[in-house]
């Protein structure tokens, strides 16, 4: 068996793998606060190349930053009574805006507050505070504001990037003067999403509906994307919700309409977090650690001197040096390629290793013969570490575009051709029951069922440990039975085991 | 009189003015949680100028940016004693995890928190932990990270931008093998805020040393950059402080050295806040409203169609289009001009006094005669709101950069000509007293003195509500005596008034 540079591959033990990947890749790890994770350069610098996207096609799109506050009076939350539900379990609570020290040195809180302010675990009550005084007239509308931030939700068993107490995030808010603009914004941001998650990140997901039992607290529709880890398990990438008039009516954002009436706002939020950089480890990642798509990799190409003595390495940097610059005038995709040279004190060996589990896609190797050949030698993340390659310099600078653009495209595809081949039609109970019950801890893939729309199907898949994941928007003409009641249904729904 | 577009004027209530500017331009405002503000997309769009300039010039001088956890346990804020002396006092607290409901309906804080956890007021003690998780060896460093955060410190007294008790900054955390390397690393930091803050927001700054007793808590030194603002008021606009083997030894942040032994790492930190913005309205703005530097101008044209019906609207429309692409195309500070065009449904008239609010430098309005002329009539921020003229479109768009050039020089001549014409030198404690003293509400500028670095001087300023800003890192070779000690030094320093 070949040896890999994480232990245990992903096939002995994919959850400790993952964490694996994480530490070789130097991403992120734990923190001296429970549930809260410090995310390290590598994995930080990933996060601003999905953040610069996605802020670029949100600019684009006519949507404004802005920042409110981080902390939220209990008062507000509460005026949504289905959002207060969904969150209170999971709130930081700040009591006390002091501290003092006791006769015996401890600091202990102090200045208690008269009224307990949460962390925000989201922020629809505060923005919605605010738009109502901020909206008046349909001419303010629509009013289309994102938010980049971190959120605190208090969570129990936690895993770095896909469940942790603190996270960052984007939140998207907007108002809109009539319901089928509110649900269009819905749409238009489950299609960027889409876009930054499938030509940026080269994840594949399905996009759908959550079903009425999987919404979010105080939403009228979820609509989500949702991916396929190696481990045949779902995770959900992206969320977009219809509020109607919900919190509208719940913080009084109402507006005069353009006919001299008085109208409630149709409100949406939607948002994607660091939760992203768990699932792009989960879906291209390999025994030998990350493998990052060409464009959301920080750094593209890494260049690495090989030299034996103080003359070598002169000329070696020299040319790694020029080689560098031709690089950095090349375009690939809309902006100049991200090289860098490796000019630390270590072996070569180790740091292409180094390289290797951190998933830059190009890794270059420049000695004195590759100098003398006018060569560059070089090897691509998507083939085995030992098997690198030689061309001339000109023929590599000419075609360093055209191969990272292809390994953009194999990752996809690659992962495409798995999410395929793991979805299954299963048609009655019986099957669905087989399919998820074999093994908890395994996850066969996801599966593909007529079912109805309704909060008595749960009972069905709860004690699977199953969950509804969406009803794809895009179905077949076809019409079945629902395999859970049996009643007639032109839809069918997506189930599966999911982080 | 004039009529201004800001009430009060800058000369009747200099504090007013500045709310109404924020207001005018709809930069932020109070939210409803006590002391926070809200950021509005025309301020956030001028932080993130802010943050693309320094995020860059951090990056060119390898600094990597990190993310690090809001919440930071009593535990480790206690490890440096004079650091949780000086943050103790504005601490907000969480001592819960979440929210239930009492028997009468009401969310009440449960789950008490074995050990309480403040919301960060700054992160040396987290990063210090991590920091000494990750260096072992001297290979290991520099380490140089930065974060970009929000940060927490309760205030009772709050003011926009100025202070408030949840804020935006940037906070940069390195760590060095010796001690000269953390000092340079100190003194190139307050470099590049001083390149920021000039060459970028216009306003001219003294680079200096804080007095031992205006330190950061827990640092050895403390240098910063002051600004003057036109009520002749002292602003902060940026620290960055050498921290000796203070939170190191604190933290343990041990390293073993180049020659076999085991030493701790000399560690710096420094930041800039969205207190930038407060300062950058202060220096520069007019009884109009905002005035901002080009060059952090988050759009620096904009082109107001003018039209008095369906067939003119077209054809403006069109023309302005065309006009946009073509001003989008120039180069000014190294990237493209960021122009746009307004077509809300509004008076052009008010829109153009809109614009004048928000300080935006070129205001350009297009109708059918200006088409039919082939010209441009604009309008810029630095001439009075009247003052408009007209050029040949060609002329315009070749001539534009400069304009844009010679309006971000001259705000930054014109606010040096201000600041230097008043400092003053005073020579003893009965000139000082009568500066300071005459009213202490109006502030006549900035003081020179010669004064011993020693906190025993105290005494003599604080009952005249006066800091100590700091000692300017550039003295002239003379030296007198100590105005308050009558003890020889070589050094003056800056007194003022200060926000």
């Amino acid at each position: 068996m070949e040896k890999t540079a994480i232990v245990p591959t992903r096939e002995s033990n994919y959850p400790e793998w993952y964490q694996q990947v994480i530490v070789a890749a130097d991403l992120a790890e734990n923190s001296p606060v429970r549930g809260c994770m410090v995310i390290k350069p590598w994995g930080y610098a990933i996060w601003e190349q999905i953040q610069q996207q996605l802020d670029c096609k949100l600019k684009q799109t006519d949507h404004v930053n802005a920042y409110f506050p981080l902390l939220i009076p209990l008062s507000l939350l509460e005026k949504e009574a289905a959002h207060v539900d969904g969150f209170a379990k999971e709130c930081a609570v700040v009591t006390h805006h002091r501290l003092v020290a006791t006769a015996e040195g401890n600091l202990i809180p102090d200045g208690k507050l008269e009224e307990p302010l949460v962390i925000r675990p989201t922020s629809e009550t505060i923005i919605g505070e605010m738009f109502a005084k901020w909206i008046k007239s349909y001419r303010d509308l629509p009013l289309k504001i994102n938010q980049w931030a971190n959120i605190m939700r208090w969570e129990m068993r936690t895993r770095i990037f896909l469940r942790t107490s603190e996270f960052l995030w984007q939140e998207g808010h907007t108002a809109h003067a009539n319901k089928q603009e509110a649900i269009d914004e819905t749409l238009q941001i489950l299609d960027i999403y889409t876009n930054l998650v499938e030509d940026y990140l080269a994840m594949p997901v399905i996009k759908g509906e959550k079903p009425c039992f999987e919404r979010f607290p105080g939403a009228v529709n979820t609509y989500c994307i949702e991916a396929m880890m190696q481990d045949k398990k779902a995770l959900q990438a992206g969320t977009s919700h219809f509020l109607g008039q919900n919190f509208s009516q719940a913080a009084k954002i109402q507006f005069a309409t353009k006919d001299g009436g008085l109208d409630y706002a149709w409100t949406t939020s939607w948002g994607v977090t660091t939760r992203l950089i768990g699932s792009l480890i989960m879906v291209h990642s390999d025994d030998n650690g990350l493998v990052l798509p060409p464009k959301i990799a920080p750094q593209q190409v890494v260049i690495i001197p090989i030299y034996r003595n103080e003359a070598e390495q002169q000329q070696v940097l020299d040319y790694c040096a020029k080689l560098n610059e031709r690089i950095m005038n090349i375009t690939f995709a809309n902006a100049q390629v991200r090289s860098y040279i490796d000019k630390r004190d270590l072996r070569g060996g180790d740091k292409a290793w180094q390289w290797i589990k951190k998933g830059v896609p190009i890794r270059i190797e420049i000695g004195v013969r590759d100098i003398a050949n006018g060569a560059v030698y070089f090897g691509r993340r998507d083939l085995p570490p030992q098997q690198k390659q030689s061309l001339p310099t000109d023929d590599f600078v000419s075609q360093l575009a055209a191969i990272l653009d292809s390994m953009q495209a194999n990752l996809l595809t690659k992962a495409k051709a798995f999410m395929q081949a793991n979805i299954f039609n299963l048609e009655n109970l019986e099957q669905f029951n087989q399919f998820f019950n074999e093994d908890q801890l395994i996850s066969k893939g996801f599966a593909s069922c007529y079912a109805i729309d309704d909060p008595q199907i749960e009972k069905f898949i709860k004690p699977l440990k199953v969950t509804a994941r969406c009803i794809p928007l895009e179905q077949d003409a076809s019409s079945g039975i629902c395999i859970f009641t049996g009643k007639a249904t032109a839809k069918k729904m997506i189930f599966a085991k999911a982080y």
